[in-house]
């Protein structure tokens, strides 16, 4: 079997679930909301079921989504993508990645990648055989270590690999940030692969700016985006994938030899959701705001040392103030079955020699669940 | 970009779909039936998108899909299956595929597959870095020369592909063909990738055998179905691997790293559907043996040269005796831009070497739709 997924384990996200299911936990771990995106959405997909037809979209996607997606980039970020050659629709986020990396990694390729990361990055660079070159942002403030950053760059570089806003760091990349990186990927002729899908969920404010937008990226980025995360479906499992011709025509190869397609009902209704008012997407973000301040302050007054969060649906806390003894994976096990939360240990985003101390936790849930969930771990601290 | 991926072609079905879409062509070349499979069951899932949960479902996917699968495996086959460890759910029968090769191959295993062929199978082993060892069936009885095939197998075999029934060929491989096989496979300790997607397709009171029926093969064969082919919704991407535990869990590994999971709503309307009594199976197959009649009947009165047809919803004919000259390609491109009428070049099934005169057309189409099409092909004869 090959030799970079043996003995991989399963997910943490999977594993907690599982875990928090089978403990009755109130369950803070995996990341998705508890409540379902807009039912409007849902039911343009419920009628497109019914109406059909219900055979092969075309490979690329259906023409209605492509066109939503290029039409959000020019709206929010003033991209002029052009839909039919620079739009493709993948079965979600994580096969829109395995895609990126299966055509553009040639083996021994370098990926600059930016622990804590999420878990299927490495899995899926080593599978392309690329080799990931690993930098840290750090807690609490996660910043970026320029010099470590620039040190990873060679003429072996094919790629950086960012993730903005940032699971589980809930960092949003500041312009000038993005600036050293895009001056990074120009000076080594390096691509980024943009893993944006909480471009939507940013907070206090702040502005979500697509690495695409900098000088010299239009044609070095590779920009994903995600209807699970931006309509809170993440069981629809639709993602996009935006890049100049020559980067998505290949992506495109290893699509069509990986899914083929994505259902054409759900990939309707996301076209129909990406048209939606302001309001709608200042209403995500602005409901998630108030969920963060809420499960922020209940864990800062139980004296856990919770770390800022701009973005995301996941705030990380120390624990080490409460004197609790463990690892995180310990204290994220002992949580489920003893306080019924779960939690995911941060150590699960790094490749190894992690921060020892931090767990991250799920916000995207109903008030009275935060708030059950605050009530628990008050009881068992 | 890599190698494998870098300057292959957009596949053939999706370029004569392309094609008949600009031409207003009727379209008999990519696989797809032209109505949509059982109400109630696109029903169910509209009803699953409207109540919800539209989060992320199991990994392995949902325990009703999972159970209705292997409730079928004993239902039809006699396959004692445990839906906990034996059975997962994948985005389609390409995703199963993908992950499979993913999954078994390391650098350098042989495996030996069966022209004419699928084209994604080939790009697939070979991006896992699998060498595929070709055999042939050869028309127009598309006979399996059983020397070659056990020439074939060496002890750098790691799997034999198989496709039962088989596509382009509308072959169903005999329980001999099959024993010798499964014969092959225990004598070399190779596996057994067996794409069953047509099982329920097949034609003049034949059985479908899954090869993972014969003896040794229990814990060697990893075998694919497919609803959108069971149910006529090829849009669907609901696809389901069944195997030996051992053999499972790499398959999910890759699998969780490939697209993590598929549509929820999708899997309990599929659960639903795979329930459906025989009627609905016996009716699948005895709509599709008439419509495969009705076509073979007509392309013979044209002067094809039809090729028997066993199951799946294809057939292929030998344009040969029409005196018609180019390639199969060149004349499947005319068929369309001329005559209106767009078929696949039966070459693309294979890496090379091809049988010249031989296109394949689609049958799961309206009567009228056929009839139409026969009527074309006359006119341009
Ligand atoms: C694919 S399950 C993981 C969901 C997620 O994005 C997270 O929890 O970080
Ligand atoms: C993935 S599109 C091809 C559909 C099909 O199974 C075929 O035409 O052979």
């Amino acid at each position: 079997t090959n030799p970079v997924f043996t003995g991989l384990p399963t997910t943490i996200f999977e594993v907690m679930s599982r875990l928090a299911i089978e403990h009755g936990s109130i369950n803070l771990g995996q990341g998705f909301p508890d409540v379902d995106g807009p039912e409007d959405v849902r039911r343009a997909a419920a009628e497109a079921l019914i109406a059909g037809p219900n055979q092969y979209p075309p490979m690329m996607g259906v023409p209605a989504l492509r066109q939503a997606v290029a039409a959000a980039n020019k709206r929010f970020y003033g991209l002029d993508i052009d839909w039919k050659t620079e739009v493709l629709v993948t079965s979600g986020a994580t096969e829109a990645l395995a895609d990126i990396f299966t055509a553009i990694i040639e083996p021994g390729d370098e990926i600059v990648v930016i622990e804590p990361l999420y878990d299927c990055y490495l899995p899926m660079i080593r599978r392309a055989g690329g080799i990931p070159k690993l930098v840290r942002v750090t807690p609490p403030h996660w910043e970026l270590d320029t010099g470590a950053l620039a040190a990873a760059f060679s003429d072996r570089t094919k790629a950086i690999l960012i993730n903005n806003p940032m699971n589980p760091a809930a960092k949003v990349f500041t312009r000038d940030e993005l600036t050293f990186i895009a001056e990074l990927c120009v000076r080594h002729d390096a691509y980024a692969i943009c893993d944006e899908v909480y471009e939507h969920i940013v907070f206090d404010g702040r502005e979500h700016i697509p690495l695409m937008t900098l000088p010299g990226m239009r044609e070095r980025a590779i920009r994903i985006g995600s209807a699970g995360k931006t309509f809170s479906l993440t069981g629809w499992k639709v993602g996009y994938v935006t890049a100049t011709p020559r980067l998505l025509d290949p992506i495109a190869k290893a699509h069509q030899f990986t899914t083929f397609t994505t259902p054409a009902a759900l990939q309707q209704a996301v076209a129909y959701g990406l048209g939606k008012d302001d309001s709608y997407y200042a209403g995500l973000a602005g409901d998630l705001e108030k969920k963060r301040d809420r499960l922020a302050a209940g864990l800062s007054a139980l004296g856990f040392g919770v770390v800022p969060c701009a973005g995301t649906y996941f705030v990380t806390a120390d624990f080490a103030p409460l004197g609790l003894s463990g690892s995180d994976a310990e204290i994220c096990q002992r949580m489920t079955v003893e306080a019924g939360v779960t939690a995911v240990p941060v150590s699960a985003f790094y490749d190894g020699n992690a921060p020892a101390t931090f767990v991250r936790f799920c916000f995207s849930k109903r008030d009275e669940i935060l708030d059950g969930a605050l009530e628990r771990l008050g009881a068992w601290i």
